[in-house]
Formats: C-alpha cells, structure tokens, sequence
C-alpha cells in the first residue's frame, strides 16, 4: 500500500531509479577552493536553500539558521578568524562569490522539554552536517562548488556575523562556480567501514 | 579552467542540470516508520553503501562505521533500548527488513595531532549528520525509505552491538520500501532562517 505522498514524491513519480544521476552528484561532488568569478544566481540559491528547508532534524526542530555573505568586507573579517597556514579554504573565503555561514539554535534538537534526552547532549551538530550535506549535494547538482570549512576562530567569526546568544556559528561554507576541480580524496572500501549485524 | 575531474563529475558530464528530479528526491524524501515485508536488494545496499563511501568528512577522516542489521533476534534487542512509549519508530526497528546502525570513530574528526582545534570539541556528530543524510537520499533515490532514530539508551544499543571503545553508536536507521508514506512536517519558510550578510 502507498500512502497520501503529495506531488513531489519518488516513490509515486516513476517506476524508474534515477540512481546513475543521483550517483553522479553524489560522487562527482568536491570540495573546491578556486572559484570562477562570476555570481551565484538568485535562483541558485533559492533552490539550494529551498534543499536546505526539507532536510531532517530531529523532531522536525530545523535548528539550522543560515547567513549569506557577499559583502566583501564581511568575507575579508571571516577570514581573519582563519588560521592563515593549514587550511586550504583560506583564499576561498574572500574568492569566493557568496560564503554560506551555517549556525545552530541551541537547546532544542535532542532535547525534551528543555532536558537533553541522550548522552551526546545538544544534537544540533548532527542536525546541521545534515543540512549541509543537503545543501552541498544541491548545489552540485546545480553545477556550482562548495568547500566546508570548520577550522577557525568560532568567537570571532561569530562576532562578525553578529550570531545572538543561543546559536553557534558551525561552519563557513564557500559557495561559487569552481575553476579547479581537484581529483577525489582516497576513501576507504565499503567492507573497510561496514559490519554484519555487529559491529 | 576546468580541472581533472575523473569519469562521473557533474560539472563535466553535463549541460543541463538535473534539479528537477534531484529536488524530487529532497523534498520526497519522507521519515518512513511502516515497511512493505519485501527484503532490500544487495545492490540497493551497496549503492546507499557507497554512497556513504563519497561523503565529505573534517579532513577526509571518514570517521563513519555502518552496522547493517539483519538479524531478527538483534534487532528485538535494540528495540529494547527504546523507549516504548514517545518514540514513533518503536515498530519499525522490528518490522523493517534492515536497521543501519550508524557509528563514529572518536578523536579523529575535529583533532589535529591528538588535539581537538575548534570550540565543539569533536567533530564526529556533524560529519556523521552528513553520512546520515547521504545513506537517506540515496535510500530515497532506490525507493527506498529510512527513518533516522536517535532517541534511545545509546549504552545499551551499543553493548547489543557489541560496538568497541573509541566509537560510539549514534543513529539507528530502518530501511526498507515504504509500506505507508505519511504527509510532510511542516517547515519554516526561507526567509525565516536566512540572514543577509550579518545574523
């Protein structure tokens, strides 16, 4: 039996598995630090935040909250909250045409009201790789490049963007059209990180 | 320029981009907790499998680690580990044909030498946030649907496991084809979590 599904369903839409595009995206995905110079589309970004909007998160909190960055001035202050050796992404915050930052509302995903309900605490880190899987997936698809970053002064980029007490600043995401597409880091074999019914 | 990019990258392979069927899978993607008695094909695994296999994670660690539970007798145990009451997946972890237990290796996403280099300490709950997410899409993609459950005794369902020091159990993730496909949860609007330039 199928159930009430709506319009925009792949389990009512088609009989087929788009499987080889989808895989296409999902494996040709890269994280790019050398971008085009040339706009990211208003309509590009709407769709990759309309992805972002139907990600998972637990109980359905969307505890992410997203700031867009294209002021020059702004990207230049993310910067300065990098570590200028040891991370590749540095010239790729200014570079960049648009820096997507990624922020979390505290307190609410994993909790109950207002109890953490699970050893790890605030779930909202797991919520927000989410996210930005969707919206790093997405917009690969619409043929432009991201690159995460992860590592650099959280305070100070935080100030920057002026995020409000009860959120964190996670992640500075590039967002552009790439000029250089690296190859693929190594990845480990599937039976390296898989295991049958224990661990 | 474009650089070296390998057989299956999006941005060399195509003209047109495909966003209307990969925004079908993103916004069709639904929390699945009724499952047809149909088993998973091997090869729809070993897509999702790999899949996983091409998520990014903080310096390509892939500290991800996958149990596919099958075992009928184990996966009554890890429903023991959740709540009978308030938990909407109760069910499902029984009566859908594969339980993904998701896992992450500690002390290798977020650390630099043995040191943990930003505020949040490790890591490994966002990069496995996008494991999860890659594994429920491509789930989505096949057909197939998944359920992501994180409320339960995390100490419990890891000794069922038998998962080892320095990983934890995080999510437990039924698969299978949707018996029965509940409307989606309603979500913020864009503009309700998008900030221009500053939060």
């Amino acid at each position: 039996m199928r159930g009430d599904v709506g319009g925009t369903s792949p389990f009512f839409l088609r009989e087929e598995p788009i499987m080889a595009e989808f895989m296409d995206i999902v494996r040709g995905r890269r994280s790019v630090r050398k971008y085009e110079d040339r706009e990211v589309p208003a309509e590009a970004l709407s769709a990759i935040l309309e992805a972002v909007r139907w990600a998972p998160s637990w109980a359905n909190t969307q505890c992410w909250e997203i700031v867009v960055v294209r002021d020059r001035a702004i990207k230049e202050q993310l910067q300065a909250a990098l570590p200028p050796k040891g991370n590749p992404a540095y010239g790729a915050i200014v570079q960049a045409p648009v820096v997507v930052a990624l922020c979390g509302r505290l307190r609410s995903s994993g909790y109950y009201k207002d109890q953490v309900t699970t050893k790890f605490g605030d779930w909202f880190m797991f919520d927000l790789g989410i996210a930005c899987q969707t919206l790093c997936l997405t917009a690969c698809a619409l043929g432009l490049a991201t690159v995460v970053v992860g590592l650099f002064d959280h305070e100070k980029a935080r100030a920057v963007l002026r995020v409000p007490q009860g959120h964190e600043l996670v992640a500075l995401i590039p967002l552009g059209y790439p000029a250089k597409i690296s190859s693929a880091p190594s990845r480990r074999e599937i039976t390296e990180f898989t295991h049958q019914d224990t661990f």
